[in-house]
Order: C-alpha cells, then structure tokens, then sequence
C-alpha cells in the first residue's frame, strides 16, 4: 500500500518538522545559545524565524537554518532552498505589515564579514526612507549590535565607546523578554 | 516512448539554459541595460553570475536571476532556491581560488536599502582581515559604486564628491571591457 506509505512519511515528518503553531514552541540552538521559544515566530521544515535581543530598526529579525552550521557552503542543498524560501516568505509579510518600502538582507559568512555568531543567520530588515542619514550606516550598527549581543550572552561588561557609532549604538537598552515575546507573538500572526 | 520524450525534454532545457561553455556567449539583461557574455562567468538554468564594473574589493561579484524581476519576493520558489545554489557554488570557489576567510553576501531589496538598479541581484564580496578599516564600511562603498554604475551607464557625469567615502570611491576607476573579460575568463575556470 504505497500510498499509506507515503502518508505515514508526510505525518512522521509532520510531527517533527512542521510549521504549525505547537512547533514555535520549541528553544533552538543559535551556535552556543539558545532562542527561547517565544523568540521564534515563524518555522519552515530546516530553518526558523526569531526575534532581536536588540533590533536595529522595528521587524529587524534573523532567520537561521536548525542545524548549527557555521558558514552558508556548510548548508546542505535543501538547507539553502529552505532558509530562503523562509526569508522570502518572512520578508513579504513582515515588509507589508510595518508598512516599510524595501528590505535589507544580508549574511555576515564569516568572521572577516562581522559574523559574531557562528551560526549561518540571514539579517532582514524592513526599510523606510530616512531611516538612516547614510543609507548603509545600518550595517555598521548591524555589527555593533551583533558584537553586543555576544558580549551581553558571555555577561560581559559593554567596551568604552570608541567611535560615534557604537555610541550611538550603546544607548540602545536590550530587550525584556517580554518584549521579546511579545514581538515574536504579534509577528507569529501573519505565518 | 516516454523515455525518449523525457530526454527530449532534457536535451531542450539543456539547450536553452544549461550552464555549458557556451552558454556564457550569450548577453543578459541587467535591469535596463546589458550584461555582455564576456562579464558573465557562470550560470544555472534561472540565474547568471557577473563581474563588476567597479569591484569594491577583488572578487567582488554580482548573481541575479535572468528574468527581470525588481523585488526579492517576485522570485518564484524555483528561482530563489536556483539564485542562492549558484551564491553558494559562487563563493566558496571564489574564497578559496582568492585566499579570502570569509564573505558579504547582500541583497538591497528596493531602493530605500540603496538598490539602484531594478533587477534583483546578489553582491558576494570576498573578505579578508583588515580589508576596511571598519568592518562594515564595505556597504558604504557599495551604495557609492552602485549610484556610480547607474550614473555610467545613464551618460551623465560624475557629481561633486561630498564625502569622504565617496572621494576612495570616485579614485577607482572604471575598469575596461578587456579587464573586465580577463577577470570573467579567470573566474570561468572555476565552473
């Protein structure tokens, strides 16, 4: 009975994979650390959606694959169509529901790009016009926030400030979670 | 004989996208204007991948889909799995054969994320440590190059310089067809 076959494989992978709404509620591993639950807001069958211990700009979230791979040539085939069909998907919606205009997304694939977590993560974040007085001063306060993010997980405390930037980016407060939380859950609406 | 309308099929295909020698002999369309085939240095059955008129650092290259399309999320699911294939196969031939430890890879989805020309592409920058004095002044770089591209293209003429960024970038200079062929004849021995 092929057919029956075929059903028990979709409902095995099913339970394992699936993006319904008891799948968000699961931690997953981000390299060393781990996203809680109600961090996650959307899931595809190899990657999942999170919210921003400090976001750059509102709906600024990060997708990763659920295996800890470091550098996107590690991602297996399937991995790459399933990250990015996620980030697509995330995208579209997140971008409509804030009302922005474009998107950045970028990948830091590898420590000389600024990757702070050895963790393939894809960047999204909505855009406006005038968000930014230079347009891709963001990337410099992607990286500041991604350096803080790993200092503030090893319970550091933050650097003096070296330059205007990550002054800038100093004045930002992390995030309860409940803030968090509270994000992930408003965002989990449109999945 | 559905065997041999299947290899018909395939022989068809094959012809009209495979990524054979010579199907880098054929031009594509950047947005509204032309990549030449001596630019282009790999392909896949949706996506082209071409070399820069003004590469921010060696190696920097640009993929996009050959349909002209102007968003990210206007890719089909067949086209965003097929783009990122190719960014994957791209930049780890590209890290090694230049000796770079790690990548940029970004999209400036819409043009308040610095997006100049209306065809979605991939910029994949091969890096290395110490290569910008700030990590991420790199995406700065980018945005002038991009606005220079349009301007090159467009006739028009260099406008008053009115940073420092863009004073380093108006110092590079277009590169010519012949350099920009040897770079695309280099980089197609990797495929």
């Amino acid at each position: 009975m092929p057919l029956l076959i075929g059903n028990w494989w979709v409902l095995l992978q099913s339970g394992r994979h699936a993006s319904s709404p008891t799948d968000h509620m699961q931690d997953h591993k981000f390299g060393p650390w781990t996203v809680h639950a109600s961090e996650v807001f959307a899931t595809s069958s190899l990657s999942f959606a999170f919210v921003n211990l400090k976001p750059i700009v509102r709906g600024h979230v990060l997708i990763s694959p659920r295996r800890v791979v470091n550098r996107f040539t590690e991602l297996t085939s399937d991995e790459v169509a399933d990250i990015w069909h996620l980030a697509q998907k995330v995208s579209s919606r997140l971008e409509a529901h804030l009302g922005a205009s474009s998107l950045t997304l970028t990948i830091q694939d590898g420590p000389q790009a600024g990757q702070t977590v050895p963790h393939v993560h894809i960047h999204i974040l909505p855009r406006r016009a005038g968000d930014f007085e230079k347009n891709d001063e963001i990337y410099d306060v992607i990286e500041a926030a991604s350096k803080e993010f790993v200092r503030e997980k090893q319970g550091e405390a933050a650097p003096q400030n070296s330059s205007q930037k990550v002054d800038a980016d100093a004045e930002r407060k992390s995030r309860t979670p409940q803030e968090m939380a509270a994000e992930a859950a408003e965002l989990r609406t449109l999945f």
